[in-house]
């Protein structure tokens, strides 16, 4: 029992845009190249040969095929929308490379075959032998879908097989779980593509197994105990830090690590939405509420914590130790485009939204070759200085731990997925996005164009070109942060149904027909609620979904002290030049006088005199590109 | 060569205070007992027998002694100032116990006789073998100035010859001193309660020997390396996390563990005092500058990262994860109080009342019972709440490593000594408290006697009582944070010239003679250097050298959400039933509208409605004694 909608699929869509357009070509000109070159020089590449003996440096390492396989699923995308030899070249020898590491019984993964061959299945909770897996699928999936090849896929389908046989409920089989969720999302996305019913149950199964009790984990580290075996260092972060405390539909608060929790959500999303099984929903739905309503930063970063990369507690979102790993945002724009197959709430699309337009973007440099593991709302270098790589207050070109940078690299690649939805009733926007979508509307072809500036401008147009007149819903969503949004239809103003943030225009089309809708984009000053310590007494500046932060290039030092009057102008100026082409805000703000302080005291008694100062803000996904300095989202706001 | 003024000892100081003596009292008659009775469950005192066994429990730690010992003299200025014959008999215990302890050869460490006798002196980074010795010297002179009875100062005296023949410069010595600087400023105790010099020459040699190259540390870490011996722990701090990295008149910056400095310092300060050694005082008043212009808390607080427990980088001043042990704080007391005898200038003792009516009192609870360790200047329990013991957001019992119960106790038992100083010129007063000042002038036996309400009121009333008229000069400390403060003599105003701090009032006395220091006592809404990033927008309120809080009990939670008007007026009032007695600071601040976001939205567009709502700020020292909370010092502070 299928849901309504569903996503356009990538090869339907176009995207013409001139804010993603240059993005996504920098992301298979340069990233992708960039991460084949550091898989390769990491040893990621070589150890799928197997050739690997003790003693020997690059160590295979348990999750490096996930780096692999999520640089497989990027290349494919890219392949799909804007083929590319250089990209087809590599993406044919890597994928020859993974054929290659398979054994004779479907099993794949490096570490477990060449390093530690005895320790296969033996650690579920802290081995990421699934997850591998996971990606692995996922990976072939796209492989098949860009190129019609099914040489990674029956690799995979021979791995899922493998998995199939060694899982289960069944007596004989292990009633275990990965550590780290992946493989269920990805063992739905292997049945999309080949129609085997036996992986989504197995999907479900991982769902379903999760959290029972006798638990799973205690069993099994009891087990190497008594092995001698382990356990490693994620048992400090117990059950909860894994989500495997208790089963899936009991769950109504998110906790441990984000990237896990969010990848189970999704795969149980899917789950939901192919096996039309009604009791996932309302734990889903609590989960996404308790998550967005207490534990989610303005960026769409999630995780505050650094220990255990996982959600600390509730409105516990500090600034300058933000976690927010670029994965994170990531798994919640994918969660949150699951359910929004499940069901067209236009909530769902706004955090697809934010997490798109701020924390995902913030994860890779302008130039491509860089990038964020941990994404905070406030740097001050000094404070950094001794963090490792993966906390560093400037993007890295690389990490030990190195699934940011092939994440963010499929993202970008897949992008016009996220778009469109398409159903019996005709067309969904979610996102405004230069570009065109074809789809059928009661069997007759269709074409959407997009024509916009967003997220500069919130003027979008519509071209509709059905190859004949036939009826069908044209859906726009309004975005959460939009008030007084208009639509026009040939000029005429309308005012459709609106219906969970989607005004539902429903008509015959003809070819000819134009559909205008304009989102006024004043710059806003969002407060956080009170219950979040860290955001009380100050604002940050949004406008349209981009969130934006000051910087030391523009606006020197000590960027706390910079105070935002609350009623003061801001300017939002398009400036081409800069960062890429952004909209910048300017406006007056204040400072206190440095001569009140030239006596370097470290305490005196206020009020200190304060100066005007200028300030410009530009968005935070374009922060750190003009070298390492404070930064700030979140600014000190008062009075008059 | 020693210095012009010195510390008017215990003995010849009497506290009638209504805000100290009560304080005093209650160290003596809970606080004392209570420690011990931790020192005998803990197994610090049955340590000292030497009976411990492999594998039996309470295994003797390296640094038990130094608890004991701190407990000796906080026990011993006790008896000094209010005999107890409890105390007495438990002293009397102690000492016995540490005087069994001692090895033929004069060494004493239960750790180093019965856990690793092999491992003698072969550690000294971090060992804490002198450490513990520089307590039972502090301890030794203490008891010997209480008592009269030579036991425990002969004790150590054959300790420190035996560390006199183990360390040195001569030939066959080693060249080593302490990871954690303290004997040092224990030899000097030492020297002055024996006149033995070679004491005072072995603390200099302590002293000059720290940094230099080749490093001994490094020296040490090679050969305990080659032995399979080490090293433990605290190498990751480095020589820096010691104040090793270089000789102590090279350095120019606070840096490593805060306690561990303050002691060098210290240390040093006695060794210039004593030797008359110029070379000293640069570097000295270098660290001084630079630790209270750029790292110290507004309450006294010093050492702001749990790492290390450690000086982080300039300006860093966070205050929910403030660090702030109470050693540091009373150690920053001791240091200041032997800068203000080298030199007497009042902004050492400004520092010292600062550490002392804010950070330190805060270390112990009202009823004496129990303790922190660390001193944050903002609380939110829920983010504490998985913290060790010593970062706890509410005081402790006791601590594994229990520095601060008993350092706190020998602060209070010995306050009368950090009152004043007497030189050839007279009398100088650093602190205000109700009491009695015995000296000679010129020979004349006088007798100064202060009345006043201090820190409450700013009115300190002098009563001189000189057996004959005697010309001397009594200097009044002016405290940093008055302004427009007034000297009357026998009721008329006098101006007399000020220096350094101090009014110096200087005519022949004569019984019956008045003085009056009236210093206004203004709130004051303190601001922090803009530098200090977390400060900005924010003001602390002081009044007097009295630092205050908002706590949930008065102000409910979401207290970063209270602003407080700049110019809102505030009404200090005596509440005597309140935490003991105090002034408090009431008035009304602003909350946001709860109804505003009622909606439970995390983010919304603002600026939300306001509401006035009356506040209540208590004394710092005094929070946390009436349960568990929210709590912060720095409050958002602003427009009209």
């Amino acid at each position: 029992m299928k849901t309504a909608q569903h996503s356009l699929p990538l090869k339907q869509v176009t995207i013409t845009d001139a804010f993603w357009a240059p993005k996504i070509e920098t992301n298979r000109t340069v990233t992708l190249p960039i991460e084949y070159e550091q898989c390769k020089k990491t040893g990621r590449l070589e150890a799928l040969k197997l050739q690997w003996k003790p003693g020997q440096p690059n160590e295979p390492h348990i999750f490096w095929e996930s780096d692999v396989a999520k640089w497989v699923e990027a290349a494919a995308y890219s392949q799909e929308t804007a083929p590319d030899p250089r990209v087809a070249k590599l993406l044919d020898e890597v994928v020859e490379l993974l054929a290659g590491a398979q054994q004779p019984d479907g099993y794949l993964n490096a570490h477990f075959t060449v390093v530690n061959p005895d320790r296969r299945w033996s650690n579920l909770q802290e081995h990421h032998e699934l997850y591998c897996a996971g990606h692995l699928m996922e990976a072939a999936a796209a492989h098949f879908h860009a190129t019609g090849s099914r040489k990674l896929l029956d690799v995979m389908c021979r791995f899922a097989d493998h998995i199939d046989r060694t899982f289960g409920p069944e007596p004989g089989k292990k009633r275990g779980y990965c550590g780290h969720p992946e493989v269920e999302l990805a063992l739905v996305k292997l049945y999309r593509a080949t129609g085997e019913k036996r992986y989504l149950k197995l999907a479900e199964f991982f769902i379903n197994e999760r959290g029972q009790e006798p638990n799973y984990f205690k069993q099994e580290a009891e087990e190497l105990k008594r092995q001698g075996k382990g356990p490693w260092g994620w048992y400090q972060h117990g059950y909860e830090g894994c989500q495997a405390h208790q089963p899936l539909r009991d769950q109504d608060k998110v906790t441990g690590h984000a990237v896990r929790a969010l990848y189970l959500y999704s795969g149980a999303t899917d789950v939901a939405e192919e096996t039309g099984d009604p009791t996932l929903a309302p734990a889903l739905h609590k989960l996404w509420d308790h998550l967005h309503s207490r534990n989610l930063y303005i960026t769409g970063g999630i995780g505050s914590s650094r220990n255990g990369e996982a959600f600390s507690f509730d409105y516990d979102l500090p600034n300058e130790v933000a976690y927010c790993e670029t994965c994170a945002a990531i798994a919640l724009l994918f969660w949150n485009h699951r359910l929004l197959q499940l069901e067209q709430d236009a909530k769902y699309a706004d955090e697809m939204e934010r997490s798109l337009y701020n924390n995902i973007l913030a994860g890779v440099s302008l130039d491509g070759r860089r990038f964020f593991y941990a994404n905070p709302l406030a740097v001050y270098p000094e404070a950094n200085k001794n963090n490792p790589d993966n906390i560093a207050p400037t993007r890295q070109e690389w990490f030990g731990c190195a699934c940011c940078p092939p994440n963010i690299a499929r993202l970008l690649a897949s992008f016009g997925q996220y778009i469109y939805s398409e159903s019996d009733q005709g067309l969904a926007v979610h996102l405004y996005a230069a570009g065109e979508a074809a789809f059928t509307a009661g069997g007759v072809p269709v074409t959407v164009r997009q024509q916009t500036a967003y997220p500069w401008k919130g003027k979008v147009r519509f071209h509709i070109k059905p190859e004949q007149p036939v009826a069908f819903t044209l859906a726009l969503r309004i975005p959460g942060w939009s008030r007084g949004a208009t639509i026009r239809v040939n000029g005429d103003v309308v005012t459709p149904p609106v219906d969970k943030g989607y005004a539902k225009l429903t008509r015959q089309w003809q070819k000819g027909d134009r559909v205008d809708l304009e989102l006024p984009m004043p710059v806003e000053r969002i407060e956080a609620n009170p219950k979040v310590r860290m955001d009380c007494g100050r604002v940050a500046l949004q406008r349209g979904p981009v969130v934006y932060c000051v910087e030391e290039a523009d606006n020197g030092t000590e960027l706390n002290d910079l105070t935002l009057p609350r009623r003061a102008k801001l300017k939002a100026v398009f400036e081409p030049e800069l960062l890429g082409g952004v909209v910048t805000l300017t406006g007056t703000a204040w400072r206190r006088d440095p001569a009140a302080w030239g006596n370097g005291a470290l305490y005196q008694a206020g009020p200190t005199a304060r100066l005007p100062v200028p300030f410009k803000a530009v968005p935070y996904y374009a922060w750190n590109n003009r070298g390492a300095g404070e930064m700030a989202i979140w600014l000190a706001s008062e009075g008059a």
